[in-house]
């Protein structure tokens, strides 16, 4: 790790100092964990409150506030403090390590320069790895997949047959990419395995979380678009494209063929139909059931989802549906009183 | 992959071709992507629409209609599809290995004729291994553990100690047998492990989905039944059986001690109790959370599930709820106003 | 397994036999499964009715009842009977390994006395473990990470770098600990990826699920408190600290920089969001959503989760509401014909 000044820093992310830039920032921390000689970073709002009490010396923030702190006032505060963080932690280093002899490497494959593939690795016939990457021990990598330049395979990951995986990408341990889906043709009460012919495309700069799932094509591609982070245990489904720069939280699924288009985020546990559009920019709230096609920028909540505002109001107004039961039946009971009156 | 004519496919499949019965079929494809010489279907009325504007030059449909490709008409289009599909392309074909050098196989370990053990897969002791077999790597399968025969076991498939798997069994890369189940006694607000005495037994023809886990039984076994399919990252919990010919889509969560019969669905996300009974061909919808004993041929929704179109009806009603807040405030201060006048 | 008298098994737990002492138990099944000879307990009175039918030799009870078998009453049957199947059964017993000739095992590592670790684990550089652990084939254990005492890694267990794992933990297959959190900085539409400086620490006692998932801490530690369990497919967030003798049953979600106090429970499938505060002992219904702060002792459900009496009350209220849209239609119409009237 690398010290560095308040000054060197605000440089770096081009953001200007209240106060001292000579201090010293030894590490990086939250506003509660923060010490003397720590810098952190106030960027959701209710945090502000501990603006007065860090013990922070200095704080990334977007507007200047009362702080004991130094400040250092940037646009985007949580973005400058991940370039402070990469500058002074960089990210995780990884042993050299070469070929490893325990590899299992098939005389077939095509593994580039710089490229390391730890003890117990796995990489079958005609498997192309680009340069630069790091294959932890335990993965597999199946017949004819093609792996880009500078992407890193944590441990035990499987990638079936005939994938393709970009450049930059990252999965983590005990993801699984291209297995079959969940695809069978019903016949007499008899469940058919289908054939997937489809394949897993993955572009660039796309992270996968640990235990995460992804299903390969049924008769087309399985797309997970450039950019885009899926989260641990997320499924998707056989052919279903999601677009660039989307965010998918753990524990959602995506059931198959659906189209999702780009910087879509679909929170905790959100559930998917298949055969389904969605389109841009749409959000999607926590446990939120989508079960039809959804417009540009929609932002949504609630199974089935619709308008997140009216969902939540509505499961807010579910709480006092008994009393409204109520309320109702005196009515009618009042109603009925006077219609026997007259 | 072998090229067809659309007469010899619909000999195959025992349908009727309307069109040309020599045209040369070269390969499968969804309506959408399918190009001139290849063969697609039409099973969802959803995507009837594509049927004029398919490039395909056959499509595998149940009726007769507009289009302006040659039909291949048969009873059951997605059934008929996938047996072209087969045979056309085949199953996945694994790479002939016998018993790798660096996998690990206990001397009492009896692997049966013709079975593949890859790299780095473990096989402990007293485990039994039918004929036909693929072990693919990382795969470990626990003491005493018996599968059938023609199973495949993906990459880093674990099978605890003491499972019974049947013949035909597919089990997807990540996915867990036999771990020990969430039970734990509480006593005075500390949580104490009991030993899970019971075992977990597939039944032939199941297929298991990538970070599936089939907890094993408290004291009775847990089961899946014959021909049932479970997706990626089900968890099944102890002492659960389920029955044959069911589709257990990916991300369900079954408690422990459940009774389920044959041929039911639970769609994405579905939640299932411990200790109910779940009749024969019921339908679960996504996301629904079951709770209760289900009579055979149910079909459920929302949580707690109750019948389908009820609960699709009263979910949609619920978007009404503010409103309905607000016309009974009406109604109230109408009639409150009339019994002043009166 | 040990066969022992009823009479033995009544001085193990502390309890009184109603019966003969002298029968000899050969084994332990549940109310519907025991034979003659067996024993069996009742702890959810949902069961009370095979109290009479059963065939067990043996029942562990906490009050007598009628009943054909001999009766043992203690206090708390389930753990009673935990304590006799331990004792006539034991835990799990692991064939002894020594450190296996097929495991990597860095020479910067530290490996305690009595420890086994098997073929195709991989132990990377600066590792400790402790004493009398089982660390089973494909575990991967990263740089730095501390391992306590009596701990068990089933197979494919992944342990990214720098965690610290207590003593007496389990943790099953497949599953992750200390992957990067789901954390990135949006900046003009792309997720830049934050180094998480921050680590898991995983306390005494825990047990972790098969394919569950715990994320390392961005810049504070991710915690799971000294005997808490975590169910399969379970995903903790970066930063969360979960407190002392919890439950979180198979497929819980919780997002990150949340803290969660001691002895609570979450059901299947709850989902808890990011950066709230949960007290001790607050129990969360099945699939609930948890936005909020809730105080000690809370017991919710539902989404947004809230007071579960409440909750169940309003969602089994949901089912009446397309009756209830029609009755206030009805009285719109009385009401506005007497206004016509008047």
């Amino acid at each position: 790790m690398k010290t560095k000044t308040l000054g060197e820093l605000a440089e770096h992310v081009g953001g200007k100092v209240v106060g001292d830039p000579n201090i010293v920032i030894t590490a990086a921390a939250t506003l509660e964990d923060a010490r003397g000689g720590e810098i952190s970073f106030l960027a959701n709002p209710k945090y502000r409150k501990h603006l007065k009490s860090t013990k922070a010396s200095a704080v990334v923030v977007k507007q200047v506030s009362a702080s004991n702190s130094a400040l250092l006032v940037v646009d985007d505060p949580y973005y400058a403090f991940t370039q402070i963080v990469i500058l002074m932690y960089g990210h995780r280093r990884h042993k050299p390590m070469g070929l490893n002899a325990n590899a299992s490497i098939a005389s077939t494959a095509n593994i580039g320069e710089k490229t390391d593939v730890h003890e117990f690795a796995v990489i079958a016939d005609h498997v192309q790895v680009g340069r630069r990457c790091v294959i932890y021990p335990g993965v597999y990598i199946g017949e004819g997949s093609v792996i880009g330049d500078d992407c890193i395979l944590y441990p035990n990951v499987v990638v079936y047959d005939g994938c393709q995986i970009g450049n930059r990408v990252i999965m983590h341990a005990n993801a699984t990419i291209g297995e079959d889906g969940f695809g069978f043709a019903t016949h007499k009460g008899t469940h058919h395995k289908i054939p997937h012919i489809g394949q897993v495309v993955v572009e660039d700069d796309v992270e996968i979380g640990a235990s995460a799932a992804i299903e390969r094509g049924t008769f087309s591609n399985t797309v997970i678009g450039e950019g885009t982070k899926i989260g641990d245990s997320v499924v998707v489904g056989h052919g279903t494209v999601i677009g660039p720069h989307c965010l998918f939280v753990p524990q959602v699924g995506i059931a198959g063929s659906t189209t999702i288009g780009s910087h879509c985020v679909a929170a905790g546990q959100v559930g998917i139909s298949g055969h389904i559009k969605i389109g841009n920019r749409v959000t999607m709230g926590a446990q939120s059931g989508v079960i039809s096609n959804l417009a540009d920028d929609s932002v949504v909540f609630g199974t089935p989802a619709f308008n997140f505002a009216d969902a939540k109001r509505a499961l807010l107004a579910l709480r006092t549906l008994p009393e409204l039961q109520k309320k109702i039946a005196v009515l009618e009971a009042k109603l009925s009183k006077k219609e026997t009156k007259t």
